[in-house]
C-alpha cells in the first residue's frame, strides 16, 4: 500500500522517485495521478514528501485536478535550452530534468518508472547521467519498488477493482444471453436468417457492451473455441463459426477507462451440451481452483499454491509445467498472478527459488487454473480475480456462476441439435 | 515509409535495431507486427537482414501470424541463468538477450525502440552493457530512426489510416444525431423526461458508436464546452449539460483495436445558433484552415505553415505563440503533427531551428488551427487529418462538414428556445 512507500525507499536507499509518460495507460504514474489526460508529465516524489507534478501548460487544468502539488514544464524554457544543446532534443530534456530535480533539492538514488517510448527516453537518460551527475538512476534489478508497494491494495482500491469486476461479470452475462438467444442449424450457432454467429461477432457484441458499461480493454480478450482454446493465449479466430459441444474459453480483462485498474475472469462454455471427455477435464479444474481457494492463507509462499495445483493435476494422470516446464498440453501455465493497475503484478506465482512473495492480507491475485489438449481440440481454464481478506479468507471480487453447459434456449426445427450433432 | 529503413541504418551507422515490449499498443513494435497479443515480445533486426521476432511459447501462434520469422524464448533456458545470475532478474533478462544478439551475429550499434515499463527495462539496459560489451545501444538523441522511417506512409499504410478516419467521421455523424435529436428546454438540452443531457453521456454514447465500429480511443477524447472549450487539453466536463449558443469542441482521435493507426479529426459545434462572436472567430479558424491546406506542399518546412498561421492570426488581431509561446489566449498551440501508429509523430510543425522537417509526399499530418478565449467562455478549432499526395496536393482522408451550427431538430413548446436564451 502507498503508506509504505516511503519506509520501502528507506530500506531500499532511494533518495526520491521520477515517474514519466503520459497520464493514461501507464500505471505508475497513474498511481499518484488517477487516470488523466495528460500526454506527457514528470512525477518526482522525493522520500517523506509530498510527490511534484511536471505538467505542459495546456494540461494545467488535468494536472491540476489530480490533486498533487503542480509545476508548470513552462517554466523551463525548453527553446533556450535547445540552443544551449546545440540542437539536441535529447540533452535539452536531460538539461530540463537536471534543473526539475536542481529545484526540488533531489540528489543521491533516482528509482526510474513509468511507461514510455525507449527510443525517445534512452538518448535522454544517458545525457542526465552528464547533466545531474550528483543523481543515479537505480539499476538494482530487484522487483520494482512500486511494484512492491502496488503488491497490497488499500479499501478504496479494492472497492475500485471491485466495481471493474461487476462490470466484467455484467457483460459475461448479456455475452451468454445474446449467444444463448441465436438459433442453431446442424451443430452450428445460427443468425435468424441462417448467416452464421461469427467469434468476430461475440467479440464485438462484448466490446459495445463494455463501452455502455465505461470500461476498457486495452489489452484485447480471449474468444477461442476448440483447439484454439487449447492455447491459452490464443486470443481466438474472428471468422469461426461458434459450434454446439465446443470448449470455449472467454478470457475478459478489462480495465478502468484511460489505463485504470484491471479485473481478470476466464469461463469456460460449452454450447447446448458438453462432450464426456470436456466435462471431466472442467471438473478436474474446478477442483484445482477449489483446492487453490483453500490453500491461500496469509504468509503462504505463492509459488506453494503453484506447486500443489501442479502436484493435484499430475495425480489426476495430466503433464505439468512442474514436470516439464516446456510442456505445451495438460496444464501449461501459472496458476495466477497479481491483479491492479496492471493486469499482471505482484504477487508472483513463479516457481522458481528466488521467487519470495507471500500471500499477504490486501493482496488482489487471480486463481485460474486450466487444462489443454490442442491435438484433442479442447481447453479448459476457470478464473477469479480473489482478494486476500484481513479475516485471511480468500474472497472472489466479482462472482459469477461456473456453469460449463449454456443451453441454448432455440431449439432448431424441434429438433435436438446439440445431440443430433453430437451422433454424427 | 519501411523500404528506407536500411538505407537509413546504413547512414546513421546502426548496425541492428531492438525492439521491445508488448505487441498491442507499441507502435514501434507494431509497425513490424502488426497489432498482435503478445504480452512481450522482442524484435531484433538486423541491418540489410528481415527482422526475427522472439516470443513467449504459449504465443507461438499470434507470433507466427504476424509472418515474421519467429523463435521462441523457451529456447533460452530462463530459470538455469537467474540460477547464473544469482536471482537477479535484470541480470538473467540480459543474459538472455545477449545471447539471442550472439545467435544473430549482432554486434555494433543498436536502435532500441518500443514502448516498455521502465522500472522493469532500465536495469535490464545497465546489465546488458555488461552482458553482451560488444554492442552498444544508440543515444545519439536525433529524431528516432522508426519515427523517420514512419513520416511517410506506404499507401497500404493510407488505406488504414483512411479506414479509421471513416469510422470516426461516421461516428461524428451518429453523435450529432444524437444530440440534436435531443428536446430543448431554456438553453439546456434535456432527454423526453426533463433531464439534463450530459457532457458524459454524450462521450459513453461515442465510446458505444466507436465500439460498435470497431475502434477504439486509448488516448481518450475531446467534448469540451464553453470555457473549456478554450483550454485546448481539456476534456470536458462530463458533468456538464449541453446548452445552446456554446462553443463545442469535439476533437476525436481514435485507432485500430489493439493500437495500431490513429485518425484525428476535430470540429467545434454549436447548438441551435451561434453568437456572433463565436462565428466570427469560426471563420477566421476556417480560413487558417484553408491557408494551410493551400500552403501545403511538397518541400516546404513544415515550420513555415505554423509561422503563417501565427502571422494570419495576428494580421486579425490575435495573441500568438510566435510572439509570445507563453500565451494562454489567441493561437496557443501549433498548426498540427504528424499522425500514423502514434497519434503525435514526425513530421513536426514546431518553430525551432533545429526542426528541419518539410512536407513530404506520403505524409500524414494534421492541420488544426485553433482559437481560444477562456475568459470569454469560448475554443474554437477545426482539424483534418490529411495527406500530401504524389500530385503534391494535400487530401483530407476523410471529409466531415464544417458546419458550425447544428440545428437543434426538436423545439420545445413550439417557442424558439435557442433565440430565446440570446435574448437573456
Amino acid at each position: 500500500m502507498k503508506t509504505e512507500l516511503d519506509r520501502l525507499m528507506r530500506e531500499r536507499h532511494l533518495d526520491a522517485l521520477w515517474i514519466t509518460g503520459a497520464g493514461n495507460h501507464n500505471p505508475a504514474l497513474v498511481y499518484f495521478t488517477g487516470v488523466a489526460n495528460l500526454t506527457h508529465a514528470d512525477l518526482i516524489k522525493k522520500r517523506d514528501e509530498p510527490p511534484v507534478l511536471f505538467h505542459y501548460p495546456m494540461e494545467r487544468e488535468e494536472a491540476a485536478r489530480t490533486g498533487l502539488a503542480c509545476r508548470n514544464l513552462n517554466t523551463y524554457r525548453l527553446q533556450a535550452l535547445l540552443q544551449q544543446a546545440g540542437g539536441n532534443q535529447a540533452r535539452a530534456a536531460a538539461m530540463r530534468l537536471a534543473a526539475m530535480f536542481r529545484d526540488l533539492g533531489v540528489r543521491g538514488r533516482v528509482g526510474l518508472a513509468g511507461t514510455s517510448d525507449l527510443a525517445n527516453l534512452y538518448p535522454v537518460i544517458v545525457e542526465l547521467a552528464k547533466q545531474a551527475p550528483d543523481i543515479t538512476l537505480d539499476a538494482a534489478g530487484d522487483e520494482p519498488i512500486l511494484l512492491a508497494v502496488r503488491a497490497t491494495k488499500s479499501p478504496e482500491e479494492l472497492a475500485r477493482i471491485r466495481a471493474v469486476g461487476r462490470i466484467s461479470t455484467s457483460v459475461i452475462g448479456e455475452t451468454a444471453e445474446f449467444i444463448t438467444g441465436h438459433a442453431v442449424h446442424k451443430d452450428r450457432v445460427v443468425h435468424s436468417d441462417g448467416r452464421p454467429l461469427t467469434i468476430g461477432q461475440v467479440k464485438s457484441f462484448i466490446q459495445m457492451r463494455l463501452a455502455a458499461a465505461g470500461a476498457e480493454m486495452p489489452e484485447g480478450l480471449i474468444f477461442a473455441q476448440g483447439r484454439d482454446a487449447a492455447i491459452p493465449h490464443s486470443t481466438g479466430n474472428d471468422k469461426e463459426t461458434l459450434r454446439l459441444g465446443r470448449t470455449i474459453v472467454f478470457d475478459f480483462f478489462p480495465c478502468e477507462l484511460g489505463g485504470g485498474f484491471f479485473y481478470d475472469i476466464t469461463r469456460t462454455w460449452c454450447l447446448g451440451y458438453a462432450p464426456d471427455e470436456a466435462a471431466a477435464l472442467y471438473d478436474q479444474v474446478r477442483q484445482a481452483h477449489r483446492q487453490a481457494m483453500q490453500l491461500a492463507r496469509p504468509g503462504i509462499p505463492c509459488k506453494d499454491l503453484q506447486t500443489e495445483t501442479c502436484r493435484l493435476f499430475a495425480r489426476l494422470g495430466h503433464p505439468t509445467v512442474l514436470e516439464n516446464p516446456q510442456t505445451e498440453k495438460g496444464y501449461v501455465h501459472n496458476l495466477g498472478h497479481g491483479v491492479g493497475l496492471n493486469i499482471h503484478e505482484s504477487p508472483s506465482f513463479v516457481t522458481i527459488p528466488t521467487n519470495l512473495d507471500t500471500l499477504l492480507p490486501g493482496a488482489v491475485f487471480t486463481i485460474e487454473p486450466g487444462l489443454y489438449y490442442p491435438e484433442r481440440g479442447m481447453g479448459v481454464r476457470i478464473e477469479d480475480t480473489v482478494t486476500l481478506g484481513q479475516d485471511g479468507k480468500p474472497k472472489v471480487l466479482a462472482s459469477y456462476p461456473y456453469d460449463l453447459v449454456l443451453p441454448m434456449k432455440r431449439s432448431a426445427r424441434g429438433s435436438h441439435p446439440a445431440r443430433a450433432a453430437k451422433r454424427k
